[in-house]
C-alpha cells in the first residue's frame, strides 16, 4: 500500500508531516510518497533513521497556504503539494492521500480530481468526537456549509458504513444534530432531512441536542457543515479556554492549591489525551472516489502518524466499496 | 418598578422562581407580581420571610410545559403564566417580565403580545459569554433560527446599544461568528450580512471564529439563532462533560491525586462560577416592545434573583429607548 503525504500541509510543515511519515513507515506495513519542496523535505529527512526504500519524494513547486481561498488556489496552483498529491491518487499510483493543510483546498481539489462516488452528491468530513460514553462520529464538520436535506441522508449512510466496517459496530445508531429533540423543532431544512432519515433504512433515532451528543447516545450524528464546524471549533476552543482559565486561577491561588494542581496533573492529562486532536488522528473526507484523510493543522508528528494509520485502515477495510453497496441498496 | 415573574417556568418551578423573587425584593428596590398557580405559590411563600407588600400574586390556571411546541401552546393556553404575565406588561401594569420557562413560548408570546420595536424585524436572545478576557455578548442564541442578513445587522445595533448603556463600553466592537475570518468565507447568507455590517455605522471588526470568541476579542458577536443555540449548548454541555470525565478519571486515580484534586477545588470553583448560568442571570429578549428576560430552565433561586436584577437594569438604563434612537439614526 502506498500513501501520499502532503509534506507542505499544516502549521509546522514540512517538519511534522515528514517526521510523522517516518514514524508511520517504521510502525506500519506501508510505503509513503512525500509531496512538496524536495529540498526542504530532504533537510528534515537527513537527520532521521528509517527504511529508505519505504519513502519516496515527489517534488512540488507550489504551496497552498492555510488561509488561501480554496477554489482559486486549487485552480491556479496546479503544482501545489495538494493538487499534485491528489493526482497521484487519481491515476492510481497511490491508495490514499493525507494532508494537514488547507482543509477547503483539500476538499475542493479532491472533489475536482477524484470526483464523487456514484450516488453521492457532496462530500462530508467525518470526525470522531470524544464523549462521556463511547465516541460518536459527526459528519459533516465543514466540507459542505450549505447542504440540502438529501446530503444529510447520504452522510447518514456513509457514517453507517464507516461505523460498521471501521468501528465494527452492529446496527449503528444515527441521529441528527438539532436545537431540540422533537421532530417539529428546527428549520425547514432540518424538518425535511428528519423525514428523509426517518423513512430510510438507517437505524435513525431522531434528533439530538449537543448535550446528548456529548453523552455519546448515537454512533453517527449528521449535521450541516457550517454548524458542524462551529461545533468542532467550539469544543476545541472551550477546552483551550478552560485550561487557560485554570492556569490563571491557579496563579492567584495559595501554595497549597498549586501543590494540589500538580498532583491532579495525571488525571487532567488523561482527559486531555481523550480530547486531544493529536491522539485521534485524521478525519476522513467521505464521498469522494478515493481515500482522503484530513488532519488538524496543528498536528504534531504523532498525529500525522495516526492520520496515516487512519488512511491505511480506510483502504484495508474497503470503506468506499461498502458505501457504494449501501447506496445501491436504496 | 414592578417586575412580573413567571412562577411556573423552569425545571424546579414554582419553588425556585418564588424563592428567587423573595431574594430579589429583599435585596433590590422593586416590587414583584408572581404569575401562576396561586395555591402552589402560597405553599412556597408561607415558609419564607419577606416584606409582604412587595409581592403580589396573579392566579393563572394553565402552564406551558418546557417541551411543548411554542406557537400552538401560546395560542391555546391564554391563561398560562407566560401569556397572562406578558399581558400585564402589554397593558403597562408592569415594567418587565422574567421567565425561566419554555424559551420558544416566551419568544412567541412576547412577539405576539408586545410586538416589536419600530425598525426591528425579529427579536433576538442575547447571552453574555464568559471568555478568557472580557465577556462577549452573543446575539441571537435561539429566538430566530432562520434569519435574513438584515436581522443580523439589527442584532448588531441592539447589541451595541446594550453594550454602551448596560455594560458601559465606549465604541463597542461588533463581530460576526463565522467558520473563517476572511470576508470571502461562509455561506451566501454570511457574506451578505458581512457587507451590511461593514457598511453600517457600527464598529464592525469582521468575522470571528469560535476560537476568537472565547478569547473575548469582540464586545458583541452576532449570529444565526440556530448556530448561536448550538454554540450555547455545546459550551454548557462540554463544561458538564469535562467535569464528569475529570470525576471518572479521579476515581481511577491514586490517593495522592485525589488529595490533589481536593486542594485544587477553590480554583476549579472560581472557574465554575465564571461559566455558571446561575451566576450570570438572565438573557434579554431584545427587539420586543417591552422588557423580557429569559433565565435558564435549570436556574436556582440565586439565578432567578440575578435575572430579576437584569430585568430591573434593562428598565433603568432605558435600553429600548436607546435601541430606537440608534435604529432611527440609520
Amino acid at each position: 500500500m502506498r500513501i501520499i503525504v502532503d509534506a507542505m500541509g499544516g502549521d509546522r510543515a514540512p517538519e511534522m508531516p515528514v517526521k510523522g511519515a517516518v514514524l508511520a513507515v517504521k510502525e506500519y506495513d506501508l510505503e509513503i510518497t512525500l509531496v512538496g519542496d524536495e529540498k526542504k523535505i530532504q533537510e528534515v529527512l537527513k537527520d532521521l533513521e528509517y527504511p529508505a526504500e519505504k519513502i519516496k519524494i515527489l517534488n512540488a513547486t507550489e504551496v497552498i497556504g492555510m488561509d488561501e481561498p480554496a477554489a482559486i488556489s486549487v485552480r491556479k496552483k496546479r503544482d501545489s503539494s495538494i493538487v499534485a498529491g491528489l493526482n497521484l491518487c487519481k491515476y492510481k499510483e497511490a491508495d490514499a492521500f493525507m494532508s494537514a493543510g488547507n482543509t477547503g483546498a483539500v476538499v475542493c481539489a479532491a472533489t475536482l480530481s477524484l470526483r464523487l462516488l456514484p450516488g453521492v452528491d457532496r462530500p462530508g468530513i467525518a470526525v470522531i468526537f470524544p464523549t462521556i460514553e463511547k465516541p460518536s462520529m459527526v459528519i459533516d464538520v465543514g466540507a459542505n456549509i450549505d447542504p440540502k436535506p438529501l446530503h444529510l441522508l447520504q452522510y447518514g449512510i456513509m457514517g453507517d458504513a464507516y461505523s460498521r466496517h471501521i468501528l465494527k459496530k452492529t446496527n449503528p445508531t444515527v441521529a441528527m444534530l438539532n436545537i431540540g429533540e422533537e421532530s417539529t423543532k428546527g428549520t425547514d431544512f432540518i424538518k425535511e432531512a428528519h423525514v428523509m432519515l426517518k423513512e430510510s433504512k438507517l437505524n435513525f433515532i431522531g434528533n439530538v441536542e449537543p448535550k446528548e451528543l456529548f453523552k455519546g447516545i448515537a454512533d453517527v450524528v449528521v449535521c450541516d457543515g457550517f454548524v458542524g464546524n462551529v461545533l468542532l471549533k467550539v469544543t476545541e476552543s472551550f477546552a483551550f479556554a478552560a485550561t487557560e482559565l485554570l492556569r490563571r486561577e491557579l496563579k492567584k491561588s495559595s501554595l497549597i492549591t498549586k501543590i494540589g494542581a500538580l498532583m491532579t496533573l495525571p488525571a487532567l492529562q488523561a482527559i486531555k489525551k481523550r480530547i486531544d486532536a493529536n491522539e485521534y488522528g485524521g478525519a476522513p473526507l467521505m464521498g469522494v472516489d478515493g481515500r482522503v484523510i484530513i488532519a488538524h493543522g496543528a498536528s504534531n508528528d504523532n498525529a500525522i502518524k495516526n492520520a496515516i494509520k487512519a488512511a491505511a485502515e480506510y483502504v484495508n477495510r474497503r470503506v468506499n466499496e461498502h458505501i457504494i453497496e449501501e447506496l445501491n441498496s436504496y
